[in-house]
């Protein structure tokens, strides 16, 4: 029997990436998970929903070289206790999205999914992106925020997304060649993105 | 009336791109551009198809530093006639991708032409990449080498495309956000990515 389906979505901040990955699921009939990670990971680890939330992704360009020797978090080896907190962390939702693989077909968006899942079978790995224009205007209507403060949300967003999936999978965030499918939501809006890669996952499925 | 379409690919050197370019074209029975743009861009400049072939993607790295400072080749305010070589080159196919642009629906492979044609309505901008492993295994059986001289040819060939596309447009070839779709093809293979690019191409056309 073949694995369930995994679909992973890395998205920039503002491009609809996370509404595409709900969409997309529904539209497939499989799970969605985003935030439901947290929560899970947090159960395994014991820590509480509110600090990993705060943490997960405060990773600075400063902080990234403390890590840089910090091989081997990925490959199950440690016990999440005896390691730095982030590291337990991702290490708590890396187990949480592998156990979610195994069992059951599912759209995850974020958290590194598509680098824990590397090498799976029946796994596409999507990103989503789409102009700073677009990004910004978005984020200025869904949080009520002036033009300045939407580009800073955007910009912000963007930075510690790119250091959190390099500090933990040493790959460039939003490189096409780490991806199997990317596109810009912008080109045809959120509605037909989630038609096209639902006929893609249709297509790999057969 | 709307712009005629436009759908532009820049590839990996063993990625399939060009085959699913011409594919594409004639699925969508529109026109199909890729050594033809040499021809036409030699006549425009007076150059021979020989001369612009052997020099037109032979962009090392040590050399892309001289040219710094050639800023405004792409503005088209410089006659060919007075510029280095290799500038000629690149804007005598600049005007050729822009005529055609003016005139027909086209597929048009690599020339940098998503740079060319950057800001245009009814533009789609594709890039094709495959795992190493895969293209290595395409241009063997392509061109009949064996492995090590296969990994050599996919490499260099790589290089220049990445060094080329760099010169002329100062952005990085293969990151996500300077396309619309990026496609590995290998995840569905080149049949099924040339119908789904179709698919795309009509719903973006409604």
């Amino acid at each position: 029997m073949k694995n369930p389906l995994i679909i992973t979505i890395g998205r920039e901040y503002g491009s609809g990436g996370r509404q595409i990955g709900q969409a997309l699921a529904e539209r497939l009939g499989i799970s969605f998970y985003d935030k439901q990670i947290i929560s899970l990971a947090a159960k395994k680890s014991g820590l509480s929903d509110e600090f990993i939330a705060n943490n997960e992704q405060r990773v600075r360009s400063g902080l990234m070289h403390n890590f840089a020797a910090s091989a081997g978090y990925h490959t199950g080896f440690f016990s999440a206790q005896y390691l730095p907190l982030p590291e337990s962390i991702f290490i708590s939702q890396a187990q949480v999205i592998r156990d979610i693989a195994a069992k059951e077909s599912a759209v995850i968006v974020g958290r590194c999914a598509d680098y824990i899942l590397a090498g799976r079978e029946n796994t596409i790995n999507v990103f989503i992106h789409a102009p700073m224009e677009v990004r910004v205007k978005r984020i200025m209507e869904l949080h009520s925020l002036d033009e300045a403060a939407a580009i800073k949300e955007v910009t912000t967003s963007d930075k510690e997304r790119g250091n959190h999936y390099f500090r933990y999978t040493d790959m460039k965030w939003g490189k096409a060649q780490n991806y199997d499918v990317c596109i810009n939501s912008a080109l045809m809006g959120i509605d037909k993105t989630v038609e096209m890669l639902a006929d893609l996952a249709r297509i790999e499925e057969t």
